[in-house]
């Protein structure tokens, strides 16, 4: 029986998805594309109506930036009992719950695996680990942009600011790069994670979140000397009813999987009580492998493979439950406080490492910190 | 509806797929297992009878090693309509397609989740890839035990000997460990991966197989210094109808993916057109996560979850259709041949580097040094 399928969003990735499906997926029919104006349309498949977009469709993939006209379309979407496929991360962790259950209800499938970690097939893998497995922890790098720019940095000992550049020149940093660097993106990627992994939903604005914009070559060359790489982490454990979720810099052993994931490549783990580590890497942004996760989520519903998600428990954010060493890099703050176990100064920047403290004492002395400093860098020290 | 298991093989593997079983899955019932002997029969559950193993069941589980009785025994169920999961490496590599025809011609499923990679869903993954993409080449870390002793070899300065014998004395070895040194059990797993890569069965005889048990610590450390790690890797990739395996022991950047894979974990990569590498990295054996990738076989089983496999291609086995450049170390030969591009001596080691040159020049000239100095050891260089 052949799919009929509406295409909204004709950007890098909807081109992609059209030329896939056209190239490899023979009972497949691209019924509708939605454009922005009357210019775009190339023959009679473009619309820039969202009511033909839904009329007489099994299928509609959602591949536009940001919430609106996103949400009322996917809800309509849903409602007429058809089945949505998105790659909208901005979307899936504004609404997840509210499109899952209104998908339950109509009898279709709300499926996003190209949300998180592009073409990795990380979030079918969560959900199949959770069928065996309690799932205690989730580390990701989530960011191809964040992690190209670290990757140069320490390689060709190039400052933030120019490797920025060059990942804007390169397509991968948007002109306004806030969403990548100031870690929003990470927050929502690893809050849809978390709350599969943990069948717990806890808004994404609850996660910390450390921007990695201050951070400077000489931190990442004087780490790096310690045999210690940076990488920018989207990370949430749990424990009983409480759990704890950040995006932050965090240093990580130069021998470690971690420290290997270069340029723009993703990765993400897992830890389940009887599967242990599982780790995923891939390309987690660009034309086709997003838009080949999202045509595994076609075909999944085309061979009537359904995942079972549920939120049913209740868990809440404990920025207390457990203790971390962090260090701190600043050009003036002098770092005399109790919470600080010793401190050196290199090359003009002071580096201080904590005793162990929870993320909430962290954040108290941060705020404390950058009032007075703001060249302040906070980054957590992964335990050995 | 309640779905009844048959357990063939109660060692380490089996206690682990009846303990989840019980633990976590409350609509499956354990109806037989089948043990070696009346001793060994806790309850009646427990059987040393073939038939009454496959009574009134629905799908067998087996995890018992080589190929007798398995091979009988699957045919039997798969006959009678069983659906089967292995974890048997030994049995799919022997007979993926007589199984796969007998399955399907029943209308059940023959699983093999575990049989490769152990915890890491590779198998599933791998055919999830290959609906969209041409899947080009496969490159793995797929034995722990070997793994385990490359790791401890360059960790700690420890020769292979001493390494081999701490690992059958932690049992990650056998007491005849050839199975692993030799190679003959990465030869099966990347034969099996391979199948379902290229849709094209390969006899698992045709891969090149280089022995690790000559590697030797100067070896290890001489590379070491060059910024190379010597892992022992399945390989396979196609070219039109040609394709080339093999497993061996490859020189590898230290700054990669892949040398960072420590003690007994397993990692594996595809490479696909449209996803570019995807990698997957666990443990690839141990009870609980070798069990664990039974039960997800099983889930799938008991949610008509089904996966298209087939073997429609014909491919061959061609040893000429790539170059790559090889380094033999040996303590006498003394390698004045015109495939050397140059050569050096390092603590009583010569080590010479090749030319580019095909598998079968490999193999004809490591035949002939073999005859003069049962030394030699043959690495591949990886690309940069």
């Amino acid at each position: 029986m052949m799919i009929k399928v509406g295409i909204l969003g004709y950007g890098t990735v909807g081109k992609g998805v059209v030329h896939l499906i056209e190239e490899r997926c023979s009972d497949i029919e691209i019924k509708h594309i939605l454009v922005r104006s009357k210019e775009e349309c190339l023959d009679d498949h473009f619309t820039v109506d969202f009511d033909v977009l839904l009329e007489d469709i099994d299928v509609l993939m959602e591949m536009i930036v940001g919430d609106s006209p996103t949400y009322e379309t996917i809800v309509r979407a849903l409602s007429k009992g058809i089945h949505v496929i998105t790659s909208n991360k901005v979307t899936v962790a504004a609404h997840l719950q509210e499109y899952i259950d209104l998908a339950t209800k109509n009898h279709v499938q709300f499926r996003f695996e190209a949300s998180v970690g592009g073409g990795i097939p990380w979030i079918e893998s969560c959900i199949k680990a959770k069928r065996v497995d309690q799932i205690h922890s989730i580390k990701g790098i989530l960011n191809g942009t964040t992690n190209y720019i670290l990757d140069r940095m320490a390689k060709e000992k190039i400052d933030f600011d120019v490797c920025l550049q060059e990942a804007k020149r390169l397509g991968y940093a948007e002109a306004d790069p806030s969403a990548d660097i100031d870690g929003f993106d990470v927050q929502r990627k690893i809050m849809i994670s978390s709350s599969l992994a943990y069948e717990s939903i806890i808004p994404f604005e609850e996660y910390d979140c450390i921007s990695l914009r201050k951070i400077k070559l000489v931190d990442l060359e004087f780490f790096s000397k310690k045999g210690y790489t940076i990488k920018y982490i989207g990370f949430s454990k749990t424990k009983g009813n409480q759990m704890y979720g950040s995006v932050e810099p965090v240093l990580i052993r130069n021998d470690s999987l971690f420290a290997s994931v270069d340029k723009n490549n993703n990765m993400i783990e897992l830890y389940g009580d009887s599967i242990g580590y599982l780790q995923f890497v891939g390309q987690g942004a660009g034309q086709l492998p997003t838009a080949n996760a999202m045509i595994q989520d076609l075909l999944d519903i085309v061979e009537h493979k359904v995942n079972k998600i549920e939120f049913d428990k209740k868990l809440n954010m404990d920025k207390t439950m457990c203790k971390f060493t962090y260090v701190f890099c600043a050009n003036q703050y002098q770092f005399d406080d109790e919470i600080i176990k010793n401190k050196i100064e290199v090359d003009g920047r002071r580096i201080a490492t904590s005793k162990p403290i929870t993320p909430e004492e962290r954040n108290e002395y941060l705020n404390c910190i950058m009032q007075l400093d703001k060249t302040c860098v906070c980054l957590r020290k992964e335990e050995d």
